[in-house]
């Protein structure tokens, strides 16, 4: 019989662990059941400060977590080093795992991840809340029909000013806990739209813009690089902790086009904007075009992230019920994080162009 | 004594001609005083095509044009290749140069055109009309202030779908005419913009993308290019005969955000809207952003081809009154020639990376 709600145990006590409490509660499926930290202190500040209702259990480690025999799965919002470790002691004590981007250190640690997922009968899914939202799928409809024709060129960016108090000592700032910087963090998010927008095709050749910027121990704050594919498809992608806040795709179709400003996170939850052309032709001595891209509004039922865990707990429930479910976003996860890794490889090794094997 | 206005011929029936004759015809110092082709034949078929007034004199040729001595001022929206004999002949019939884009086929026979025109004291200024539109100039305060702050990364794009029969017969798909191909036409546009938003600061190395697309002759129908200065500023383009219509631009400073999708031809004509963000900041869990980025109007009271040429006569006028005016407009044309040329260079070297030399 299939459980109606799955019970989340949160590993860690991140940020944004907040929105992803929210997010349980919002959802109809699901449960926030209990925060592990590695002292009780912290999981009980974290509850206290976000007013978690008392009936959240509070745990002063993540095996006391993942050994609760109530915790259907858990969502880790933990250091991408940490995954390894944690998630593959998930899977083997039978929690579906809901990982926080990016996926792992590199792509062999998210395949060992992966691979404990399907041995042990476990549901994957990475944390990429902008996947779910209503407009994502809406524009995808969009990029796959013959109105927009076929796929030419993408850009996507992401890039917010950080604090300095963030550049100083957030853990994202610590090579020896994510070495890959702001490629694994703000970069998984433009890599994934533009993977998003090629129907997860991997492009062929990857090669990293020079000028990235550094902090003194080296990790990476802003960063880009270029794409290509061997049918002559080409996308860029820009991402920094040095600017003020983009959130752009621009995706160009042999007939349409799309263009949004929020992609990552909607300007309001309760409804998302994009900007979409199609056959636009110059008119009038060319002192216009026709028809100029027009807004479309989607609406949100809820925020995008009690969106996807409503859809993680979905999955869960489908497995529970004894269907098979796919394994799409272990797939998309992994995708991700092999461009991830070439360009953060190309970056290392001086801007060379890096081919992916797929 | 200041003639007020100022009378222009035209050398060749291009399409683009159409707008400029209405151009002339709008701003209030211009006169369209002459039309030259190769044969009186098109020159007629061109003014009863375009209800010229039948005051607008018709040569049936180039030269015919340039000994009028009532002909001020050449409008020139000749094959790039052409530019060096017609540009350099008009200047040393003391005629000021409006050049159409590109520049010439190469900086080199651009430099020449230069000379040309100042050593015989007339202006020059290249065709590209956004520049003068007062959108350009109200973004320009903003990219200049402090609320954008220190300039980190430009990305632009233009490209529209060409029809089989200019991809087909077009002189800008005749490698003799156009080397460059879509660099030196669409291209322009894009670095222009780059070059704008970089206050003119030339990068110092250029590297095309790969994957460009070239018709039979190998003439370049798509490609893009990075940018990158010594300070750690980067820029992106990306340009196309081949998809649907884009005139992208985000320009990403320290503190503040552009974004507009019609730099090039704006949506409507009298008026213009761009996007500016300054200081934005997650909130609320970091469920959006504050400011999000707002949209701008900015009014035109003529068409920017019209305030281009209106600029373009009041430079001749002072000129003819004496007052020494500045080589803006020649600088600006032939720092966006050389990137066009390290762009083209770059992708004839397999994508190597060309220094620019300032």
């Amino acid at each position: 019989m299939v459980k109606t709600q799955i019970r989340f145990g949160i590993l860690g006590c991140a940020k944004v662990g907040r929105k992803m409490c929210r997010a349980l509660e919002l959802a109809p499926n699901t449960t926030l059941y209990a925060i592990g930290s590695r002292s009780i202190e912290t999981a009980s500040r974290f509850s206290s400060e976000n007013f978690l209702p008392s009936s959240v259990k509070l745990y002063g480690s993540y095996e006391a977590v993942l050994d609760d025999p109530e915790v259907d799965a858990v969502y880790m919002p933990l250091p991408a080093s940490l995954h390894l470790k944690w998630a593959v002691l998930a899977a083997e004590k039978k929690k579906h795992v809901l990982l926080e981007k990016p996926g792992a250190s590199n792509v062999s640690e998210l395949e060992k991840i992966l691979d404990a997922c399907e041995s042990n009968g476990v549901q994957f899914m990475d944390a990429t809340m902008f996947m779910h939202h209503p407009r994502t799928l809406k524009m995808e409809e969009f990029l796959d029909g013959e109105r927009f024709g076929r796929l030419q060129y993408v850009f996507s960016s992401f890039s917010y000013k950080a604090s300095p108090e963030f550049l100083e000592s957030d853990i994202r700032m610590k090579p020896d806990l994510t070495a890959q910087g702001a490629v694994g963090d703000l970069g998984w998010y433009c890599i994934r739209a533009i993977l998003w927008a090629n129907n997860y095709q991997l492009p062929k050749t990857v090669v990293a813009n020079r000028n990235p910027s550094l902090n003194k121990s080296g990790v990476i704050l802003s960063c880009g690089s270029s794409f290509y594919w061997e049918d002559g498809r080409v996308a860029n992608f820009y991402c920094s902790y040095l600017t003020d806040i983009t959130m752009d795709i621009t995706a160009l179709g042999s007939n349409g086009s799309i263009r949004l400003h929020d992609f990552v996170v909607p300007f309001q939850e309760n409804e998302a904007q994009y900007f979409q052309a199609c056959n636009s032709k110059f008119i009038n001595l060319s002192t216009g075009c026709e028809p100029a891209r027009s807004g479309e509004l989607v609406r949100a039922d809820l925020p995008q992230e009690a969106l996807m865990v409503q859809e993680f707990a979905n999955l869960v429930a489908n497995k529970a019920d004894g269907l098979k479910v796919g394994k799409k976003w272990a797939d998309i996860c992994r995708k991700t994080q092999v461009i991830v890794d070439a360009v953060y490889n190309s970056i290392v090794r001086g801007f060379e162009p890096v081919e992916i094997m797929s």
